[in-house]
C-alpha cells in the first residue's frame, strides 16, 4: 500500500543558493521516509545529486501529490499558481523568518513534517483569482492571482480613470493610480499598504482596494467573492494602464479592453500544522506584541 | 381575502413635527386602499385623527404585517430593533435626503408604495448583533444592534486596553480608544468614519475597526458573521468603558465582565423598490459624482 | 507714467478650444485699460487676431509684469514653473470651475480685474522645489516643481526601496511604490490622494508622503522647507525608478545617482482678490459643506 | 563659583515604587558632584534618605537650574508643565524603554549625565499651549499642554459638532468625535494614532486632527504655530463635550462657551546628549527598523 503523499515535489526560493542546506535536509527526510522526491529544475541543481530529478515548476504538480514550497510567501505564490489546476495540497517552509504562508521554521522541519505527513494537519482551502483580458468580446488572455490582481497606471505619472462594475451593474468611475482587487490571502499583501482591510482566511469574499484615489471618500469595499468585476477605462483619458497578477504583467492592454475578475472554480489546498493559528501569524507579522 | 401586508404599522421621526405632513399623507394613502394603519404612540399625535390608534414603537411589531419607518435612518434602525424578533418586513421613506435605509422620497410616496405594497419590489436581509454582557459567567444583559456594537473608552481621556477573541482564539490586545463591531449595514456608518472598509449589505460577515488605535500596524478585520466575538479588559488596567448598540448605552461595564457580541438568529427584512441600487446610493451618500 | 501691469502675459490651457471665448474677453478688457498683451504661442491662435503677438510660455515672463493663467490649476502650474526665475506675479482664471489656484471665475472676470489691477488684491509667496540629479558628485540635471516631486517606481509592478536623509541625516529605509515630497501647495493635490495633511499655504514647511509604504506605521512628515533632501536607492535592488516635478518627468534615474531636493531660491507671486480665503476654497474643492 | 546646574530637581513617575534604584543612582551622583539635590514629594519618600528635600512638583521648579524626569514620556510631560513658566532647562531619564522625551537609558545614567552636565550637550526648543476657556467674553480658565489639547464628546455615544476658527476667520464645522490640537511634540502621541502626520521637532507649526469625522473628506492640517484656534459648538445639538490638556482634564465646558488655543509665550527647553538624533527614536519607536 502506498504511504500518503507518495511523490513529493519541492519549489525552493527562486535565485538564492542559501536554501541548499535546508533543500537537502527536506531531500534526505523525505527519501528516508520512503517518498518519491522530485525538484523544480533550479533548486535541483543545488542538492548536487545526479540521482533526484527536477522539472520545470509548471510541471511538477502533475506529477506529485504534494508540493513543499521552500522559501517566502513569493515562492509560496509561484508553487500555488502552478498547481491551481491539480487541487494538490501545499505547505511551506520558511527560511528563518515567518512569513504569512510559509509557517514552519528550518529549526522545526523534520518534527513538523513528521506531524503532518502522519496525517496530523489542518486543511485551508484558499480561493485564487483569474484575471481575463476581453478585446471585442473575445477572451485573449487569461492569467491566475493568489493574492491580488491590481490595475496600475503604467509608464505616465498621470493618473488613469478606471470604471468599475460588480455583475454588470455600474460601481464607480474612479480617477487614481491603480485599483487592487485582492483574495483574503491577499488581504495581508499589497493590498494592507494601500490601506485595505484584513480579510480573514475563510472569509468567502474579495476586497477592491483603489490606489491614491483623487476622491477622497473613495474606500476599500469587500464584496462576496461569488461575483464578476468587470474593469474598463474611461475612453476620454489616453490609457497606460497595466494588469498584474501577484506582480506578473499580463501583456499590454488597450483601450476599449475590459479585464474581468471571477474567483476560480478551484481552490487550492494548504496543509498546516495542526497548531497553526492565524491570530497568531497575524500579531507576529504586524509587530501587534507591542511593548 | 385579505390584501397582502393587512395592517401596516407607521414609525415616525422621534421629535420632529416636521413630519406630519408625510405622515398623513402616508395614512390617507394607506387607509384609501384598505389597509388597516397603527402609529407609534408619538407619531399619532401628530397625525391629529382621534380614529387611529398609536401603540408603543416596542408593541408596534406584533400587531402588524410591515413597518414603514419615516425619518432618517436612524428611525429606521429605531423601528429594525423594536421588529428584530417579529420576522416582518421593513420599508423606509426618507424626508427629502436619501438615506441608506431609507431610500423612497416623499416625492415618490404613493407611486412607490403601489408598486411595492402589490409585489414589485426586492426583499433584501439583513443581520442583526446581539451584545451580552457575561458577569460571573452570567449573562446579565442583552441588546440587538442593526448597525454597530461599539466599546467605548468613557468619562477617561485616556485609552482603554482591550482584549479580543474570536470563538476562544486570542486575537490581540490593543490600546485605544474603544473597538467597533459593524454589520455590513453598520459599515458604512460610524465605522466609516474610523476608517473601516465598506461592506457590501449581500456579505456575511462582519468587520471589527479600532478607534485610534496605539498600534499604528492595527488595521479592520473583516470576518465571517457566524462567530463569537469575546471582548474583555485588561485588568493592570483600570477600566472605564461603554458599550453602546447603535447609540444606544448598556448599563455600566464591570472590570472582569465580559461583551460577547454574536448575530442574531433573525434577521430582518427590507422592501425595496425593483431598482433600488446599493452602488447608486453609495455613489450618491459619499459625493463620488465627482467633478 | 506707465500703468501699473504694464505689459500682461497671458497663458492658456493646452489644447483647449473651449478657452477661446474667455482668452478674447480677458485680451479685449486689458487692450481696452492700456495694457500691452502678449500671449502663449498656442493660445495666440484661438484669439483670431493678427495684430496680437505670441511667444513661447517660457520665453513670456521675461517680457511681462504680470501673467494671468486661464485654466484649471495644472495651467497655473504650467504658468508658475516658467515664471519661477522672474519673480513677476500670477494670477489665475478658472473656467467656470473653482481650482485652489485659479480663484476667479469667467462671470466675475473684468470686475475682480478691475479691482487686482488697480491694486485692490492681497499677495502671497509660494516656494518652489528644485529636485536635482547627481550622478559621480556632479549635479546632472535640474527641474523646477511647484506643487511635488515625486520618486515613484517605474515599469516594474514590485516596490522600491527608497534611502532618505535630511540634511545628511539618516531618516529612513523604505520599501513602497515611492515618495512625494509636496510643498504647501502640493498639499492639497496628489500629497492628498496619497494620505498626506493639508499643509496651510502660509506654511514654511514641506511633507513627505510614502506612497503604500510596506512598513504600515510610515506616516507623512512634515519639515521645515530650509532643509536638502537626499534619495538614494538600496543597491541590494535593482532601481526602477522615476523622479517627476509636478508630473513632469525628469530623464531616467540610474542606480547610485541621487536625487537632491530644495527650495527654490525664488518664490512665486500669486496676486488673489482682497477677500480671498484659503478656507472657503478648502471647504468648497473637499466637499466639506456637508448636508 | 558655582557649578553649573547647581539645584537639581528630580521629578520620579508618578506611583511606580520600582524606580527607586534609579533615584538613588542618580541622587547619589549628582550629590557626589556637589549639586544640591530635590525630588517632587512623592519620590523623596522611596530615596528613605532624610536629609535630602521634597517638594510638590509644581513648586520644584523655582528652587532649580534643572529638572531631570525619571520615568516615560508622561513623566516628563508632568514635569515640563510645572517648570512651564520657569525657562529651566529639563532631561528625561527612561526606565529602560526610549520615549520621544526621555532619551537616556539608566545603564548610561552617569555617563551621559556627566557629559551633560559639563555642557557637553544639545538644547532644544519645544513650544507649549495654552487652552483658555471663555464664557461671557471672560476667560474662567486657562490651562497648558505640552503635546496636545483635544476636544472630546463626553459622557455620549454621538458625535459632536465642533465650529473651528483660525485668527477669526471660519475653518469648518465637523461632526466627529472630537479634535486634536498638538505641537511638533504631541504629533507622535495621541495625534498619531488619530492619523495625524508627524511634525519634526523643529517645526514651527501645530496640527489640527479630527477624531473620527462624519465628513469623510477632512484632514489633517497643519499650520504656522503663531495663530489663535476657537473651537465653539453648534448651538443645534446639545453640548456633551470635554476639553484636555495632555490627558488633565479642564472642568466643564458650557454650550456657548469657546475654547482658544494659542502657543504659550515661554518654550521649554530640553536638553539632550549631543549625539540625539530624531529620526533615529522615530525609527525606534514606529518599528521602522523592518525585517
Amino acid at each position: 500500500m502506498p504511504i500518503p503523499f507518495q511523490r513529493i515535489g519541492i519549489v525552493g526560493k527562486f535565485g538564492d543558493p542559501g536554501i541548499a542546506p535546508t533543500l537537502t535536509e527536506l531531500y534526505h527526510f523525505l527519501h528516508g521516509r520512503g517518498h518519491e522526491v522530485l525538484l523544480d529544475s533550479q533548486s535541483v541543481e543545488l542538492l548536487k545529486n545526479a540521482d533526484v530529478k527536477g522539472l520545470h515548476i509548471d510541471r511538477l504538480p502533475e506529477y506529485c501529490d504534494l508540493i513543499i514550497a521552500v522559501g517566502g510567501d513569493g515562492t509560496f505564490l509561484a508553487a500555488a499558481r502552478a498547481a491551481a489546476d491539480f487541487e494538490i495540497p501545499l505547505l511551506g517552509v520558511n527560511l528563518g523568518r515567518l512569513g504569512f504562508l510559509v509557517d514552519i521554521s528550518p529549526e522545526q522541519l523534520t518534527s513538523r513534517l513528521e506531524q503532518i505527513l502522519s496525517g496530523q494537519h489542518k486543511t485551508e482551502q484558499r480561493c485564487l483569482l483569474h484575471a481575463s483580458i476581453y478585446r471585442d468580446g473575445a477572451e485573449i488572455h487569461r492569467q491566475t492571482a493568489v493574492n491580488e490582481v491590481v490595475v496600475h497606471r503604467w509608464v505616465t505619472p498621470s493618473m488613469i480613470e478606471i470604471v468599475t462594475s460588480i455583475d454588470g451593474v455600474y460601481l464607480n468611475t474612479q480617477r487614481s493610480d491603480g485599483l487592487i482587487v485582492a483574495t483574503p490571502t491577499g488581504s495581508t499583501a499589497y493590498s494592507l499598504s494601500a490601506g485595505g482591510p484584513i480579510l480573514h482566511p475563510g472569509l468567502n469574499a474579495l476586497v477592491l482596494v483603489p490606489l491614491n484615489p483623487h476622491t477622497l471618500s473613495n474606500r476599500p469595499l469587500v464584496i462576496d467573492d461569488n461575483v464578476s468585476i468587470e474593469i474598463g477605462f474611461s475612453d476620454a483619458k489616453q490609457i497606460n494602464a497595466l494588469v498584474t497578477c501577484d506582480h506578473l504583467e499580463i501583456p499590454d492592454v488597450l483601450i476599449g479592453d475590459k479585464i474581468v475578475i471571477k474567483k476560480a472554480d478551484k481552490a487550492i489546498k494548504i496543509l498546516h500544522p495542526e497548531d497553526h493559528d492565524f491570530f497568531n501569524i497575524l500579531r507576529s507579522k504586524l509587530n501587534w506584541s507591542r511593548g
